[in-house]
């Protein structure tokens, strides 16, 4: 294998590491490890709740997840040479599971999670169907996942990163600041909230500590969303094999990662919605000196898909407009119109016998493709969600015969205030 | 062929023709013709703007589009035995260009048209950044299609119906027509604007006349929107060998469609973004009595695509956030995150040679995939658009050699008021 | 379409249309139609029997198939300016049944047939097991093929020509009829024969007559093998979007072509394995003037497939090694691999409740991969063949619970001498 | 990881490890490891030469490789409850390098070769044009080999084991020994032998010792060549996420394996032509009871592949018939077509830049299709092998400005007796 230039000890919490990652994005955040261009190594990857999850049949856990730890990232790791206007490549050679640990209490060692956080606590895609916190367990045999909590299903994970991107630049991590803020201030008391401001609480800041880390922390962005640096993007297609360039902000780019998901649908739609786990990650870093600028890459990871994504080749899809449940026409909403074209699905599979939290947290964790099919034709978006059939062991396209009915099992472990 | 149930002359106009379609949705359009559940046929499909646009090097013919005229369906098509809960199946064998003709003045014989519609008429995806008229016109070789617009790109049709439904009930009807309204009344000098209201001025109606007429063109509905009935969805992925469901609302099920597109890309995000033409489809028609409950698709076509789309295994893609050009953060806004990653594709692709315009037509009328990658990220979206590598006969992936110049030739026709 | 240089009536047999084809390979068969480098244009292709075998429910008409009237091929083309040395470029834009026909007694008028023939009339690829005649029709809807003769699969054609080729010189043709004279006469009176001589009886040679008509079909190759012209490649993978680069061996190269398959496994090992069919074919040409020396291709078309092929991502595969079924072990023999793969196959499909016979049949014509695995492990070759699960309307893959019975029907239709 | 019940040291010879395998096939070899169905677990499998071959510029190893001594497998595994007459079902849920070594000097340490065997010490596909031996030494980074033998090219692996199989019953190895006795006698003396006989010499037997070692040693089945069980098939297809059903001739089956590959090319045509490598394979097993009758699988594997190999989607492709170099008709030979299909190829690479013996040692490796496309139009057969064009830095298809020129860097080591 690679170097290993970023290790994690299972049986320990990420501020007990030998290398503390972090879990906020700053500029003055210290590389922890420094590499050269043309490099290749490995880093391991804490499960994003840091342990917090367990395989078990309660979604307690899922309720009260603590969501001002996250994301648990590794890094930053330094480029030599590398400058603000540069395009960092990182080739994502390989992406799994810890390594050589296949049962154990952390999510990774031959198992991952999919939650359904409660409205209360984070919320997700579909919130006000489904206000309360729901969880399925995964087992992984090989490439393949299955579930107690989802039954009758199995298919290929799609694995991937679900966050990576560069530490900004003071300047940039203004701008977020800025206007985040400026967005949290329309509805400061909504939940779930419309934004996640700076919050000391919780952070994690690598090496930092002291007034430095004081000043750090109160500045520093939240990881949760995807920015101009990258980030939380959750593009299922970052396989392993793909080529990401990321604009660099800072001297050394500071790259960071972490947040790996076994599989995930387009959308992650139930915020939890991966299959969750820690694991290594393996990459191969170069610069291209001055590429923002010449090939007008300022902001945004661009990126080369790799080529052994799971194929399957008949799929099941459904369709959603941007008019809400409630009859209300919006104008051009693909957000809404995925979600329609979601809970169509839903309730689609309802009818084979899962209930409605189990064909979500279905969707928001297989290999479903999630496509803005018409963006145009005023007043309705058109979104559509693509379900492949293989990953069923029953007969799942609509027939004259009806639906057959599965046994669904003892359903997904449920949790509420 | 199958037998030709709904035959067009090139040389006529859409109202001069032996059966006359429509281009409004309405329950008491009359069908055209009646075919029986199990029945395969053929019908001619006539090019959106009933041959407006022209294979020229002139923009105007897009500027004064007549939207009001739009679009020129095949149909209604009635089910015997349909009624209202049925689930319509249709498989659509084949559909491509105008039959036997590949020369004349009619998009379909052997061309078709991508527009970039003007912002005071249509408008588009993009209509800020390009409020102004162009055109791009593409020449057909066998699946394939360039344009002397867009020079260097060669690229496989996904050929499909951008339009194909089932008639509304009066009460779905007038379901329509008051939700729009009331969008439309939030902002009714909107340009463009947000929703376009029922217009006898250009109706088309089958064969109604007088007061029926009269009656029928200002209650029923514009086909621009896709809605419950399927409609105007633009899914790329509607190619030959696909099999689609639909709700039957009226006895007959009244099934029209048109709009036939050479190829698209996710969202047609010009507009008028798809190879536009008019040409033949095969459809091949059956029930499943009540399965609008026995499925729970009660609204919005739901489908299994055909497995003959164009492959391609090498993509470059873009990413975008749900932040404005001016810097504004908005809540997990997907159409902004698309526009952005869409931009961003345009700005990567001017490096090359081309015109912004000649990018943007690019997107629309390729076969690129349009996702929504995460929505739950709060307070971003983040929407990816990925473009296969190998419709350009040029080397388009970044390198440390910085990009090859290619010769835009003449540029994309423009027009403005 | 493009121009229609080479047409035919389905009505009239292959020597009574307006232009007449030919059945053999000869230099000085003229050309029916001259093209220009660049050129696009349509011909329609008889089917390769000239309509000798039926849509019925006897095997009669394969057991006494005409062998010495094939292949009905349309051609010779002649490109202006194509000069011995020079590589023509062949783009197959399109390929299908025959345009505006869906019914009709014409093979390619919606239906097709595979035939296995008799030992004593041409044999096939498992001859010794399948030494009698049987027949299955294929009905077509679309892109798909069903038949009553083969129940319970369906799946989408991957239409090809099975033939196409250039003129060989008088040297090439001399150089053919030694060899292979060569090689029957080892062996005159094998049953099946070793290969086949030149063959008067039968002979169309296009606008040929008298002794100049007499000494060519004295002199002119059959059709059935692949040579270093092209020829009869059968290769399931030139469907439409393919580009194919033939050697050039006469002024004018003189490419003709027929014997379109509506499908065909790898190795069509029925002999009349494919789904044959009349219909037409859309060709665009060009020449690399000097070609066949630059690239190194003096023999044998090169070719880059198209981009369309039928997808299917599950397949059940079938291996065989090169021992006989009397148990002798031969060397190296992919041959014998392949049988004993595809007879692995049949046997495993008969659990299933079909026939051998069907079993053979549905190998023969639907999209099988056949593939060389092993070819140094000495003595045995290791060959294999795929079969996609999807065409069948049960499953096929073995499970505990064995193999469920299908009801196999009318059977395929048999006849012996 | 699965439990690890078969573990090798990378630094210790095949002999000297704690558990030792075996190289011959024999049905009283001693179990190594018993496993009960439904179990999961993982083994190790040493390089097929026992680390013979070297990271180096020489291909002297290769000239002088010890074909005694093959193939180092890893087993037996007794499977508890296995009787004759059963399936083994075998899901190789993951394959690979040797992990968490990526450099060293044992092939899988990052590292692996391709060889061409001397016609003198084993021989290969084209052992008559290519009689010396030669050598190229390939990197892994992640899923992508590259070769400083063989510039200009990069794809991704297909990993899979090249041999697996079961124990021969007592009759079936007789069997064997008889018929590739019967063959060997017809020209003991050819060079490279038509087959191997029982060799003591080189022989390892698990844990047997002693007067059983000799018997045995005397009798047992060289591993060279696929059989009616499995074995050294060569398929590149048995990647990870492939479920095999393996016959089972003896009680607990005694599964073995080896001989792991990075990539191959169909045919692996340089005999050694894979990329060789040292690896794991986690590896989960079942029983059909009484399913070799039940499903008529007597004999030699079948199988589902996985759905996760690399995609390609152009390809280069050439034709070959069976007509010798030298001019003789052959009947049917597709062993000679695949032959000169890939002669072809070479010859088209080599005017690209390439030396005969890289474009060669290329097609052993790389993932390229050989397919079986006619087999039954007398007397030649059409074979084809496609080449996949992304795996190549540079423009690979042929075109009017003729072939850019690569330079070939130090080229493949080159040894002869």
């Amino acid at each position: 294998m690679p170097e290993l230039l970023f290790s994690l000890d299972s049986s320990k919490p990420f501020t007990a590491q030998q290398i503390v990652g972090h879990n906020r994005w700053h500029p003055d955040i210290p590389p922890a490890v420094t590499v050269k261009p043309g490099d290749t190594f490995r880093a391991h990857c804490r499960e994003w709740f840091d342990g917090a999850i367990h395989n078990d049949d309660s979604a307690n856990d899922i309720l009260n997840a603590p969501l001002n730890n996250v994301h648990t990232l590794s890094g930053p790791f330094a480029i030599e040479g590398a400058q603000p206007g540069d395009l960092l490549i990182v080739d994502i050679l390989d992406v799994g599971p810890i390594p050589q640990e296949d049962s154990g209490p952390l999510a990774g060692q031959g198992w991952g999670y999919t939650g359904i956080f409660a409205k209360l606590n984070g919320g997700g895609f579909l919130t006000e169907q489904f206000p309360d916190a729901y969880k399925a367990i995964w087992d992984f045999a090989g490439q393949s996942a299955t579930s107690r909590h989802v039954p009758h299903v199995k298919y290929t994970g799609i694995v991937h990163p679900g966050l990576m991107g560069t530490a900004p630049s003071p300047q940039l991590l203004a701008t977020w600041n800025a206007r985040e803020g400026a967005l949290i201030a329309t509805d400061p008391e909504r939940v779930p909230p419309l934004a996640l401001p700076p919050e000391p609480s919780g952070a994690i800041l690598g090496s930092l500590s002291g007034a430095e880390f004081d000043r750090v922390a109160a500045e520093a962005a939240r990881t949760a969303p995807p920015r101009e640096n990258g980030g939380n993007q959750d593009i299922k297609n970052l396989t392993k094999g793909s080529r990401v360039f990321y604009p660099v902000f800072v001297p050394g780019a500071n790259l960071s990662f972490g947040d790996l998901h076994f599989s995930q649908g387009d959308g992650e739609i139930t915020f939890c919605g991966a299959i969750e786990m820690g694991g290594f990650i393996d990459l191969h870093v170069d610069l291209i000196k001055g590429g923002m600028e010449t090939y007008g890459v300022t902001e945004n990871a661009i990126f080369m898909p790799g080529n052994t994504d799971p194929q399957y080749s008949e799929w099941i899809a459904f369709s959603g407009t941007s008019v809400t449940l409630d009859g209300e026409q919006r104008y051009l909403d693909s957000d809404l119109a995925y979600q329609r074209a979601c809970l169509h699905a839903i309730e689609y599979l309802t009818k084979f016998g899962y209930s409605p939290e189990q064909a979500y947290l279905l969707l928001g964790s297989a290999p479903i493709e999630g496509r803005l099919s018409g963006v145009v034709d005023i007043p309705n978006s058109c979104a559509t969600v693509y379900i492949p059939t293989a990953i069923f062991d029953f007969p799942v396209a609509p027939s004259k015969d009806g639906p057959v009915r599965i046994d669904p099992g003892i359903g997904a472990p449920h949790a509420s205030f």
